[in-house]
């Protein structure tokens, strides 16, 4: 946890917050605070800054909070991605918390196992903790939205088209696919299969509204390790 | 699994092999091949290439086997890797050798539990295990090394001069660093701290010896995060 994530209604006063829950814990049995010590503090969807530890205790911790950086600035990329099996749904959605992704679809796909809809990972409290759980690990206060889209190609072929539209519009793909694009600040929309690829039909769907495959070298990547190495290439400047 | 890594001893003449390891239940079971069916395969160190499936039964699988492609290349990298804690170091074993590194270095530092260096996964069995998942998922058949160090202070003093000599080396450092250097083929010897980083004191012994530090932008990751963005900005190419 390098950064504490407040909400508005953890403050009692307009400078200070009590903390009693997980954070508490955190900062209590990891950190290890003594009074006076400081904090990195981010307000949910908010301001970045500092906090003092005014008193601490067995229950609960008191601090002043001083927020005043803006948030730090969001990827400008939108990722569409088949539902990874739940272990590793979890873990991506901590990871693209943490690297500043703030629109997610959750997609299915040919080779998505059905059972995987059915995870309590893809419960908005359990989504949303994961969330909490990125940001605060990177020092990012803004939460992403999450859509989950249970049909390819209702999506692909409705909603899909709006979405990209006036972005640069990427499929990673290991096979038959151009290099990986140049890194740019230009909007992205991209769009990474599931373990074993999307199949040829699904990435025929994509290139008919304007999607190109690229590839990331010459080896194949897990969905969860091609991710960072995809969003950290496009995007060295975030 | 997108390739099939063969040892030497399962040879039964030039070109036909008999599997009936995990390799064979994962062709029969996941792979789910009929007659005739071809595979991507590799000798491990050696070349790739591919087999058709000429026999299987409930306990083996035959392959005849036509070798014809140079191993890819790897990664200019050597990895100094603070130890992590045993469920990340599994995966990360497995994504550096996914990912093309060959010399891999975990080493101790302040931020290191000691009860971490007694993990099974540490077993040598277990490495190479781990280093064969990740090269049958990514299509490489070249083994990485892997040295524990367990003395920070010699380690750096004694050895790890001469292992940097003649490469670009680097350290990955959230914290009053530059940007993340420009993308190139050059040797790098590539130093990643534990969760919560290096010490000063670390840090400072490792640019004693010529080491630079980098950060990725602006977020802190998870050092399993850290790794696929890192070696996928600096090596674009591979």
């Amino acid at each position: 946890m390098n950064l504490v994530l407040l909400n508005e209604n953890d403050f009692t006063s307009t400078d200070r917050v009590t903390l009693t829950d997980r954070r508490f814990h955190h900062i209590k049995n990891v950190h290890k605070v003594s009074l006076g010590d400081t904090l990195r503090v981010g307000l949910l969807d908010g301001f970045l800054g500092e906090a003092v530890v005014e008193a601490i205790s067995e229950h609960e911790v008191l601090l002043r909070v001083n927020l005043t950086e803006p948030p730090v600035p969001a990827l400008p990329a939108t990722l569409i991605l088949a539902l990874p099996r739940p272990k590793m749904l979890k873990r991506i959605l901590e990871t693209v918390a943490a690297m500043g992704v703030k629109e997610i679809y959750l997609i299915n796909s040919y080779r998505v196992d059905k059972s995987y809809w059915s995870t309590p990972w893809l419960k908005p409290e359990k989504v949303d903790e994961l969330f909490r759980l990125g940001l605060e690990q990177s020092g990012d206060t803004r939460l992403p939205k999450l859509h989950l889209r249970k049909r390819f190609k209702p999506f692909v072929e409705d909603e899909l088209p709006a979405i990209a539209a006036d972005t640069r519009a990427l499929i990673a793909h290991p096979y038959n696919a151009s290099a990986c694009p140049a890194a740019t600040d230009e909007p992205t929309t991209l769009a990474i299969g599931p373990e074993g690829g999307f199949i040829a039909y699904e990435v025929e769907k994509l290139e008919a509204i304007g999607f190109t495959a690229f590839h990331l070298g010459r080896r194949i990547l897990r969905v969860e390790t091609a991710i960072p190495a995809t969003l950290s290439r496009l995007f060295p400047a975030y």
